[in-house]
């Protein structure tokens, strides 16, 4: 991990492998590259104190600098985002002009020596440079971020540079680790990390919602550029071809008749080829027409790239339902869309999630999985990003680190969506006003969930067991008849975490569930397969990648915890 | 792993959390379900012999089924996926009946007690069954993959199902332990994974072979059956609504000559301001058009889901390099697409691409990165694999098992292109014969690639500092103005596996290129910010994931070694 905070010492070996870089015996150096890390220096448990005496380069970029002693030399304060921490470096005037240093944003690559600071002083060590290895400059009237205090909805507008700010630099370590908690989870447990496809044939959610992939514009638009240069020929055109046909067949015939040798003949009979060439390809231009392709009124998808109509996934769960039902313990994580047209700070339209599928699993497995799952992630970013945590608690919420322990130490609470429901009648009845209605078999509000978990249960809870209507197809139908085997983890802070399901294993059953959700058959066939051959109970459920993070954070807006968001109206870069 | 062949005792720890599956006190259990896996029993460097007597629930898809002894018993081959082997099974008729469950594909979850199979057995331990707790059935003359040896190509129209065979839930865990394998590399080394963008507005590499996103088609689409629904208002519908405004105006305004009351006035106005509010809707209605918006005769963009053309991203390397300028070490893996009309066996449309890019790197350190993370792999599959690489070595590639032990083991070799040219130019001389020319200035063609890897070294080959006509103008130019610090990494088996460079740090040489090149400015200007502001020397490189894959296993056709392979007229599921 980038910030570790304490390395063991026994780690930190360096094979000086590239000649021009100084060595040290005690500083992890950044492998593939000439440099050490900042934060296995200023990193480690005693600050970097311990390392006073060693020799080191450094390279990262400047996040605040200044002259001092008249000019005679120069602080800055160095990142490479390895940590949130920065390296005090000390420059001489001697040494290296001073002014191209100092200015935020500044890239610097140093060589010197790490020394204890004077008595009183906030770091534990600093770096007296001795050579100034490079520098990459920066016109701090130009700089795009400059040092003050910027807000997270201005970086918005500066994707490609707000990684150099503390907290973008800290969300990306975070997020980080939790990618990787994730795969270290479900392979410590067996389970096998599967590619669901990201683009699908399968509608399963409605077109309404989904992304279109295509070729189909891109070829039209190149069709008709090319018929503005070169017009297709006219229908005079064709047929003033055709008659070079005929005149050159009558020349064939005439030469023929004439008992022509073949060699003689050759010529005459290749002029014909090509007059013949010519006209089928003047007839195929005749008929191309700008547009996107059409046929009986429709567009034609025939002639699209896939062949058919093709989208961007809303999930991979169907697909990953294959794996498991042959590899049996699986998950997927990747990226997945939404066209919807949401401008809220919860949505976006491109967004990373987590979707475990369990064989011979149930309901109760499915809970236990989750939970364990979420467990494991929060104890992973109190034992792996604490600095960066702290750097959340100060300046986004002052609880976060709080919470991470909470629901990483506490079993999550289980309740019946029946019995949550009478709860928040009681609340009502008590005097809680919601702005939803609550009502059995109405789905519950964000209001509703987060009343349940931040103020009743002050903890995560864990809902089950809803009414059929509102959930989807696949879930499986309990023996009452009325709900099914659904689950949703609520969280404090964003509400809904996760949602899962026992799948319906049973063949007839989910049939008539798709039937009397009024859904096509046809679609589904491959994955009615999986209950019509060596059908298995199983279960899983999906994490939106992103609500772990804000949940973790604490950060308000998902805008901010993904590296290039998209929603509508916005995809840059 | 699912398939570490020899997990340490002191990891077999059973907790039953579940009352309903019997307990073991030496047999893993997997966790989230109430089995234990398979690869625990017979994954064993014992092949499970230690475990007789232990009491376990197993569950899987049966491989081979046939009755004995005349009907008394059955013999099962069973198969969950966690490993390439099969427990096998034994069920007496007094237990359950026979014929559900021997047809192959049928899924059993059984109890039962681990014996020692007779002497001269192949197996070292067998399952006695107690007590059939699932069968999922399978009429065996409907199964769409019946026991009888399938072509791969076959299993390509039974996506769905074809993880079952031993083929592809091989490659399966072989994918899983390489995507393992390469976040395990980078996160040692201490890189941050970054997820870029798979939407993107950055047409970097001409829209021409990029898949186009968007939500115009679909909305379109719906008007069209709206307008069809709900035929537009004629001009005769609008002038005659316009006429009832005017009727209602001409009301209000006698009642307010007759100084009626304002209470008296409330329903004439009401009526006026519905009426207007008609003709509003029916002018707006009116203007609607079936197609895709224009604008100037092209394709309004304002207009579609991100206001501006989208598309789907072929590299994350752009998006990436703004991190690695702010975080020093990061790498993306995530999906990547190309619309090229390619029906050859080694092309996908969607594939997945591992992008590491390192700050304060030259081309060495970025070659001895891409070295380091392949050996990485190839050591990871001997490890946590070998059961699988067997079964690959056994039907497909004799050489597999060699192949990742040389690269482990083996320098890499290294040569200039021009060095590589004129080896090529030598072999020529001596006789050999290629399809493609060599000649300096040229690309190599996959001929000399493998030749030069498979042949002349006969262990991986890195060719470095190409020309620069035929490279990207994101490389460093290098010293000689010729040439670029550009490298690929070649390999047996399948050539190219790894294509990278040193970047262009230097702001007026990166615009001179992309000049020079015929490249428009405006798109790149994120880019050359980088440049601009804090600039720094940095290298990356590109592995396609699924290349790696095919050089481990031997497998020929990219289609198998991807879960759901998408290429011309094909994206099932």
């Amino acid at each position: 991990m980038a910030d570790e905070t304490s390395p063991p010492v026994d780690q930190l070996v360096v094979a000086s492998v590239r000649e021009d870089g100084p060595s040290s015996s005690l500083v992890k150096k950044a492998q593939f590259s000439d440099r050490v890390l900042i934060c296995s220096i200023v990193g480690r448990t005693d600050g970097g104190a311990g390392l006073a005496g060693e020799r080191v380069r450094v390279g990262g970029w400047v996040k605040t600098g200044r002259e001092q002693g008249k000019g005679t030399f120069a602080f800055l304060e160095l990142n490479d985002g390895s940590c949130p921490a920065n390296l005090q470096v000390i420059v001489d005037a001697s040494v290296s002009d001073l002014a191209p240093l100092v200015p935020t944003g500044t890239c610097v690559s140093v060589d010197g020596v790490l020394k204890t600071p004077p008595e009183g002083a906030k770091q534990k060590i600093e770096l007296r440079v001795e050579k100034v290895i490079h520098v990459g400059r920066v016109d701090p009237a130009k700089y795009p971020i400059p040092k003050t205090k910027l807000t997270l909805e201005f970086l918005r507008d500066v994707l490609h540079l707000r990684a150099r700010t503390n907290t973008i630099s800290a969300v990306a370590r975070i997020r980080n680790a939790l990618a990787f908690a994730t795969h270290s989870f479900f392979q410590e447990h067996n389970f096998l990390y599967i590619h669901t496809p990201i683009v699908t044939t399968s509608d399963c959610e409605g077109a309404g919602e989904m992304f279109q992939v295509t070729t189909l514009i891109g070829e039209s638009e190149r069709l008709e550029k090319d018929l503005i240069k070169n017009p297709p020929p006219t229908e005079a055109d064709v047929e003033a071809a055709k008659l070079v046909v005929k005149e050159r067949g009558d020349a064939v015939a005439q030469l023929k008749a004439a008992k022509a040798s073949k060699q003689d003949m050759a010529p005459a009979v290749d002029e014909l080829k090509k007059a013949k060439e010519n006209v089928a390809e003047l007839e195929k231009r005749s008929k191309l027409k700008p547009g996107i392709p059409k046929k009986d009124g429709k567009i034609d998808y025939s002639q699209d790239f896939f062949a058919r109509q093709a989208f961007l996934t809303v999930s991979g769960q169907l697909q990953v339902e294959t794996y498991a039902c042959a590899l049996s313990s699986v998950y997927t994580f990747g990226p997945t869309f939404r066209a919807e047209n949401s401008h809220t700070s919860r949505h976006l339209a491109e967004f990373w999630m987590v979707e475990p599928e369990i064989a011979f699993a149930d309901l109760q497995d499915d809970m236990n999985c989750a939970e364990a799952y979420v467990k494991y992630m929060c104890q992973w970013l109190l034992d792996k990003c604490y600095n960066d945590m702290e750097l959340m608690a100060k300046n986004y919420d002052k609880g976060c680190i709080e919470r991470l322990k909470t629901v990483a130490s506490t079993p999550f609470v289980r309740v019946s969506y029946t019995e949550a429901v009478k709860m928040l009648e009681d609340a009502v009845a008590k005097g809680k006003k919601f702005e939803n209605k609550v009502e059995w078999g109405v789905d519950l509000a964000s209001e509703h969930e987060r009343y349940l978990t931040e103020v009743l249960f002050q903890k995560p809870v864990i809902v089950y067991n809803y009414p059929k209507g509102i959930k989807a197809f696949y879930m499986r139908l309990n023996d009452d008849g009325k709900t099914v085997a659904a689950m949703d983890v609520l969280v404090p802070k964003v509400g809904e975490l996760i949602g899962g399901s026992q799948r319906e294993e049973r063949y007839e059953v989910i049939t008539e569930r798709i039937a009397e959700m009024g859904l096509p058959m046809e679609p589904y066939e491959w994955y009615l397969d999986l209950r019509r051959f060596g059908t298995v109970k199983h279960s899983g459920f999906g994490l939106g990648f992103e609500r772990m993070i804000l949940f973790a954070t604490g950060i308000d807006n998902i805008r901010d915890v993904i590296p290039f968001p998209r929603y509508p109206g916005r995809a840059d870069l």
